[in-house]
């Protein structure tokens, strides 16, 4: 039996309020459902937080070290600027992947750059809502191993 | 009747407290009861929030969404590197206008940028208090047009 | 009674005239007239010029010594390179203020920078004519305090 | 039915061969018959094409207009500089995903920038074999929505 | 029948007198009556100015708007800051083409960049008095389709 | 008497109980202990907070304007991109100090910035928990002069 | 009697039978005879290369010493990076002229800048297939002179 | 008998009338009595002028051709962005000499480079009014030379 | 007996055959057969490759894995931006050591920098055909010790 | 008994010597007086040399392996460029404390980066003189450990 | 009666004993001879040093504080990297006028940068032994005013 | 019979006696036997210099104009920073070799630029001792072509 930490970061709370047309129909609770769904499967339990505030993202890291085998993050716009979250990965340990709805390659460019990639187990960008099912395959692939 | 978010960064809560000479001795009540008055002869409400936050203020962005037709921030040092806030801004779709009380294109380099302005309506700097009430008139105009 | 000197940089003489549904059908001619009628409710005094020449703005500028209080002035393109300009507003020494039409900050790269901002009192920008009207009301404040 | 192009980019014929303890003992023909395998599940039929020339996968990539519904694509060294493989992408029009056993970001610096990654729908990096298995999924997932 | 106005930038007057052995021996009139020579076969007419001031040359393209059906340009070193010129081109919306005698590629780095390239249907640089007349051409030729 | 607020920024709650060869055993808990202690000695008084949330940390050294006389802080990661932190210690107008653990310049390119350490007094980096007690020196022997 | 070789680069075998509405609907073989009856007014013969392989355009740079005066390239995206097409052309003495379909001057930032073009005699960019024609031109003026 | 134009760049003409405790009390008339003074005593005419006009400065170097020996240019702002005066600078084949009345190496960063330098025989900077002496003489061994 | 794989990149063919004076006469059979001669004497046998192909370069690295020592490489233009030819010599895990006629740091700014070099024994450049005779020497040197 | 060498960089002979109120009055034996009587309460002997030759201090490096147990160094302006003393502190292996009297992160940007600060123990500035009785702590401190 | 060290940098010793058609065929005695024939004549003493020793020169800057009322200096290469030298200059309070043979703003571009220029009086440039004397005569003449 | 001057720079003193794992166990006088041997088989006499003064360094190669044939030079740190060391170079006009024991293309990124490669014959890095002899072999061979 696994468990994950599943971290939502800033703004992703808006997820299927708006804008349907560009980033879908889905909301957060959507996508929590079809992550229980996939990990039901492998024998893996979930936990979620979503949260605008980075500290809030970073005390839930650190409390995973107590239960989780790892984390799948979405860490929205503090990919481009949170050294703490880094820090906090770092900190516990744990292997964490690095999800994103949009190809953040392909947008404005101070999104290119991932400030967590460098300390992260790897990263799926691109894909919508399968990039978080992506990254939970990813993540439990890599516990695997 | 049109109703307006009015928001405070970081330390403008210590407005009016300290260095009067530099920035007056006006405190950020003063200029909420300035902008009150303000609005009053434009059939507006306003709500405040000051924080130094950035969730608070992030989830204030998006409670906005309910009740709000616009929102007038000073965004004080997140200006210069939270992209959550710029992307809390896309996400509710509401017209945004950028205060400063200080000049920040004649300060230090670091503040010559600001993270957010290419997602508001405008951005006025320079003129001390009246910035704000300049602001809020910018943002009832556009929200006339 | 105050005097002001209002400044038009290159190409805003043909505003109006092109892409009214981009920047409106307001020609540079009715952005004055409106900026009259604000005038007349301050007992202030308006004078204008419009030129695609630096020089001649330049020149405009050391005049007003003479007679005037303030500057209103929209670069236009000058906003971005000319150095003279921003010399010509040190060496008179009258309170300047900046404003745009549109938001620089949300255009291309090379108009994010503002090599005049650092001798202005302010800058206001993004609020299409009201930026003018806003200028004129933050430089009467200014000169007020 | 769908059919797919799998391209491995210059020097991948070495994987399995060489620092097995770092890149693990699966040769490239291993990593395609894991392919063939999920492919098989999916009603899909996959093509490959191992190439140290730029310019056999630029021809590889073209000829797949003919045949191919989608591409899976690890570009080995070319991800930071051929941009001849990305007028490939944009020019055959084809859904590509991008993907490379290492996590490019935590490498070298010049490997942090994939030219590629704005022309493809997505990216997966970090996960070793299993970056190909969840690139595949990736792209039927897309060619499915 | 065609109207074109062709400009050339700051210095262009001083062609054919200076450095003949570098520059050859043609002056500005040599160049302009080639051009006529090459237009009447067009059943083009052309009107020339030559101005070492930027404002003058903007001046005459927006006066352009009321005549001319493109714009041939040599805008000399205007060609590396003047983004007022720039905001003339796309002000008044008549195609234009830029030209340079000398390979602007292969001379001093400041000379690679045109601020003004982008906005012009194309460029032409390297090859002396014949940029002149290509560049007639491709305007002609872009005015056909 | 004196009072100094001690200020351990993010992640900073982790030491002592990961990877102890490299960070020592001593957790934040002991590091105030011994700052108590080498306080004792100098008649004066300590606060102290740990927080992972930048606001949290910013409203404490808002707060200290009423009880302290300086401050000593371990920024952590906030250190390279905190410019909220840097208005609050000038806002406050108090002494402060900044300490680090390890030798930041020593380290990542993107810790060898420290965007406080202009505001504060002085900076130590690289002594391990020695950098706090010589950082409580340098801050007393500060206020003493 | 002249002979000149003319190189297309990579993906330039894609024209015409994709995006017509963009790149119109005129194929390689369409250019070239259009080259080849422009040729045939000057008592020029043509010969073709198109190839995706840089080491192909090399090597033809490379035989054309034995019978060319002269070559006509688009180089393609090797435009940017291929410097071993750039010593090809020192090292073969011929003249060259570079063109490009599009004006690459106003695309993304990395098509600005060509590292051939330093060592060519000129470039002409933004003309469509009329770039190649004007090229050709370009070309054999330069050789009568 | 040696002939010398003098020329002062934009803003210039405000000398001596503002900030005399900085700039001093002289005035540009003054100044140019100076140098009329040093001129007198080395056989040697002047001719003046000052502008605001970067034409009008361009206009009088080419004029300078058909009378002058050399030309002492004050450049003012234009020392940073005009590559026109430059190139008329070379156009003419005159000997130049660049002065500053301040250190320009000691102001704001935009001030430390002249894109003029590399085309004068030399510079001077720093000195005040002195500047213009030295410049004359420097100028004038040049010439002797 | 030692085995030497030899590798001459794009446009080395041509030496010899132009520009003498600068390069002098010798073609490559002429270095090739110095090469051997000085190999003989050392029981090292020798292969050569010449190719403005970099895929034939990386094939023949990776086949000199079966047979070779180590390779002595001049990588001509490749050496500024063949990441591809890097990850082969990192892949075969054969000391290379890297060579060149001219001294590359003398030259164009481009050709200062070798992307090859941080993952070669060492570099040898600007003696001419000597450094290929001392690139062999040095690494038979290397292979001895 | 431990022994310490104690190096002074270039210019701080004048220490004490000219403007006193901003360095305070103590000359260099003044520090170093209250060095020797920090020392003699940690049984520690001290040595020192102040040069503004960058060799001397290098030499005195290396004798210091002879005889000291570490280096405490305020390097002055050495601090900037002087690879040759980071390879010296390399090259001896003993342990290092940078000191320096002012905060150097609130000067001149040329100052913020420290060449040696990478191979030292830690670093301290900004204390005035306690800078250098903090940094001899912090030194022994770490010969403790 | 005043007193003026004369400072010669690295490689000046050189100076007339090799290239006499680039630097000209005076030697360092005889712009030393010419110095104190100007001297003479403003009732002014010299004293002189060249030194390719960095520390030397410092050494006697330091020294002219007993002195010396101004300071020439020529500081060769040291112009360029040398922050210990302007330490220096700032460190003893002197005026100090820098002067440079050559145009370093017309040479290779690390040459362009000084970094003393912010601490001198004043910079001249590109008049060969001239700058000297003109240099004096601008140390003299800062002196006097 | 040549003469050459061979210069070792800063801390190559230290060699051999330091972490001769690295390193190796030649001593600096084991280097210059083993380069005497060599050169007494080509009829050459050297004289050895080591210093950690810029300015010793200098010296010498000035006083080599008088006796030496060539200068084979380890400038250590020195060669990334001493411009002094170049122009000396340069004004004696003898041809310099420079060598380095370790690959500094593989090393700190600072090492990657030689400021003397320019104005030196050619660079040979990366071989240890080998790298003076192979450097000592293609001074000579210099000399003899």
């Amino acid at each position: 039996m696994r468990n994950i930490l599943v971290l939502h970061g800033p703004n992703l709370n808006l997820l299927g309020t708006r804008e349907p047309e560009v980033y879908g129909r889905q909301t957060i609770d959507d996508i929590n459902q079809l992550l229980v769904e996939q990990a039901a499967s492998y024998q893996t339990k979930l936990r979620f937080l979503q949260s605008n505030h980075e500290g809030a993202l970073i005390d839930a890291i650190h409390e995973a070290r107590e239960w989780a085998d790892g984390i799948l993050i979405n860490p929205g716009a503090f990919t481009h600027y949170s050294y703490a979250l880094r820090d906090a990965i770092v900190g516990v340990g744990l292997p964490v992947v690095e999800v994103h709805l949009s190809n953040i390659h392909a947008r404005e460019a101070f999104r290119h750059q991932s400030v967590l990639a460098a300390v992260c187990v790897g990263q799926i960008s691109g894909f919508g809502v399968r990039s978080y099912l992506l990254g939970l395959q990813a993540l439990l692939g890599y516990l695997e191993s």
